[in-house]
């Protein structure tokens, strides 16, 4: 008998998981429940959507459903949702939003991959028209078309990653952006310099920057938002208000489904990407994962790890055995002509999880001092006092940044110390890098920090 | 009784040396005797200063002979040549070239940093004027005059790293540029393929390039360069020729006075860079290393390699006992849009090394697939077949490959194999990587090939 797996969510992790599994078993018969009404595309790319750097939403989609249906024999079914999961049946319950019909289906294998939905803060107003989120190909569709329609100024109200794209590329193409964010500084896991310098590039950009305030209100003109009023009294004009305060695992369908939980709201599954119930696997953004450092439960959504825990799912229901190892939580945003990058832990992490751990952080050009175009590398590095191990960094800089914050992630995963990272036989050339790589005298400066055992 | 540190060399490695051991011991009296008229300046940058993108020798120049001698209490003598060491009696004599003086200098200690001279080929009018090296900073600046004076074609025989570099920089300024090699490819320790799109950047820049041909005479008129005659009877027209076939250990002085040798002439040292003489050392691209990979002795001439191994002799010296772990043999460089970039072991060298050795060779974009901008990274993996260990890579592509092979070369530095590779939790966001990092791919390509034990 032919064996049967249904995917729910369509995205990274369930396509992964999918291709996976079906190329090492060609007979599988899937079928990927997408809610949405589109597959294939991640939120990582819609900042660049509305800002115009990518022209097409089909440019998003890493394959269309017509591709993997002849080319991979996958279906994929947009618009339908699965709104119960019966394990003693092994059967899904199935609305086709698109002609209203409902059907249920047998599984041999479900994965559950219904990624993270955006937080919706209680705010008067909420619904009015020229309100926003940016998290389904449909958010970015609609906000490209309020800026379409003459959209002038923009509201981002909290500053992920995702926000603070969005914002740069609402600037980039001309609109008046404002950034509003509740703690006092940006991207808080930076240390606070850092967040400053990154302040102080979407100032130079005309961002502008309110911090330590809270929007109180969605001010309104016959139902469409015309601004917000923050808790300092101070009322901002905008045509669309873009609400990015973070997202949460989508994982409601999961809960009343008897699916064991974890942080957040978050599947629990192991590292072969179980959940309690058998046969029901998930992987994504909508499952708990675990600190390669610490070994601790966290929730990172990611897209590259989507589709990894994707693929371990779908190797294991393929037959070929794989396991997650754990994430670092490595990120990297490019705000006008920062990088701003972390991975691993901060220096507060770092003594909550228990460590007696130092920071150090340098300043370096990114290329030999009498190179043209060299940019300055900020790193700050967290490591452990006895002994040395790196135990995280964040960075700001060039572009060049991201792979020297690579080979921390590198040197984190394998427990490498500062005093092996400071002998690394990094590349050297004037064009690349000065004869002390940036990552050689952040490594010489933790060093003098540390004690050996 | 205050101790003497004498040190002939005053570039990398005898500069490096000199501050660290200054910095341990703040009493030292320190003499660094330097042949050239300049101190503190490699060869890294000069084909730069040739190109003009540094615009005055003063700029390549890490620290003045006045801030030597004025905030680092380091006096260093140009122009001068040590001659003789007499290790029974801790004297060396010197010659003072600007005032043709000699004169003898005892030491407590002494280190060798000679580095390393262009190798001169049997070549009929070699002397000509017109025919230029470029090693020392005196070389680029003759280089640069003959240009200032008018000098249209240029050929670079030979294609080492700075052949190449300064082969790029001649044809920025304008001149009519052509490289000739020896050997069938360029920088024949890449792959061919590699090497072909080496070649393909050059002539799309208007280098011409000559391959599988040796320069058999230059050709004069009244002793003075005007082209070079090939072995396959071709005239190239020139009014500069560069010579660039190699380098190697500076080391006639070390040699008759009883130190010694190692790999090509190289000065033998201990791995905390002492010689076999009592209270000599000696660092930097004079001295023999070893593989980090193989152990095997190697030679690597290398301005970061020689900044290191300074370090490590000031230390000793100092006090503070330190050792020079071994080079991995990594290189870098840029040839117009191109960053062509190695280390460890290439297919061939690993086979030859004695291990079961396998390659593969992968091409993908640096950035999402929609994400403007993009440069196709090409990376070449070589692994052992047995467990996947990770023995060397080469690469080419934009600026960003330089920070992807940093990455391997931390993973090839503590054995890392293909699979704990492909685990990497790397960066992602649309602008500085795709979902799957170039190193992901690689590393899962690799893996089809590796036979777990």
């Amino acid at each position: 008998m032919i064996r049967k797996l249904i995917v729910i969510g369509g995205i990274a992790a369930g396509l992964s998981a999918v291709a996976k599994a079906k190329r090492l078993l060609p007979d599988l018969e899937v079928s990927v429940y997408e809610k949405s009404n589109f597959a294939s595309t991640g939120a990582c790319g819609l900042p660049y959507f509305v800002g115009g750097n990518v022209k097409k939403a089909r440019d998003l989609l890493s394959l269309s459903i017509e591709d993997l249906r002849d080319k991979r024999g996958i279906s994929v079914l947009t618009g339908h949702e699965v709104l119960e999961i019966d394990h003693a049946k092994k059967t899904v319950h199935v609305i086709d939003h698109g002609n209203n019909r409902r059907f249920s289906d047998i599984y041999d294998d479900l994965v559950i991959a219904t990624g993270a939905i955006p937080i919706r803060p209680s705010l008067p107003n909420i619904s009015a028209d020229g309100v926003f989120f940016i998290r389904t190909l449909e958010d970015a569709i609609a906000l490209k078309n309020a800026i379409k329609n003459g959209a002038k100024k923009a509201v981002v109200i909290g500053c992920g990653f995702i926000g603070l794209e969005t914002a740069e590329q609402l600037a980039e193409i001309g609109l008046k952006v404002t950034v509003v964010e509740t703690q006092p500084t940006l991207l808080p896991f930076f240390e606070n310099d850092y967040s400053e310098m990154i302040r102080q590039e979407l100032l130079k950009h005309g961002v502008s920057v309110e911090l330590n305030v809270t929007a109180e209100e969605i001010l309104t003109i016959k139902g469409v938002a015309k601004g917000i009023r923050l808790s300092d009294g101070k009322i901002l004009q905008a045509d669309v208000i873009l609400i990015s305060i973070g997202v949460k695992p989508d994982t409601s369908l999961a809960k009343r489904s008897g699916i064991g939980q974890g942080l957040r709201g978050s599947i629990l599954v192991n590292n072969d990407m179980r959940t309690n119930l058998p046969s029901i696997w998930a992987c994504g953004d909508c499952v708990q994962s675990y600190s390669l450092i610490t070994g601790q439960p966290c929730w990172v959504p990611s897209g590259t790890i989507a589709n990894k825990q994707g693929r371990v799912a779908g190797s294991n229901i393929g037959g070929e055995p794989a396991t997650f190892p754990g994430v670092l939580g490595s990120h990297v945003t490019k705000i006008f002509d920062l990088y701003a990058t972390t991975t691993g832990l901060n220096l507060a992490m770092a003594q909550k999880a228990g460590f007696d751990a130092k920071s150090t952080s340098i300043v370096k050009s990114d290329k030999a001092s009498y190179y043209p175009g060299g940019t300055d590398s900020y790193i700050s590095l967290i490591f452990e006092k006895k002994g040395g191990r790196i135990l995280g960094a964040q960075a700001l800089g060039g572009i060049s940044i991201a792979g020297r914050i690579n080979v921390l992630i590198a040197a984190i995963t394998v427990g490498m110390t500062v005093s092996q990272l400071n002998e690394l036989d990094l590349l050297y050339s004037p064009s690349v890098a000065p004869v002390y790589d940036p990552l050689l005298i952040a490594a010489a400066t933790a060093l003098k920090q540390v004690v050996m055992e």
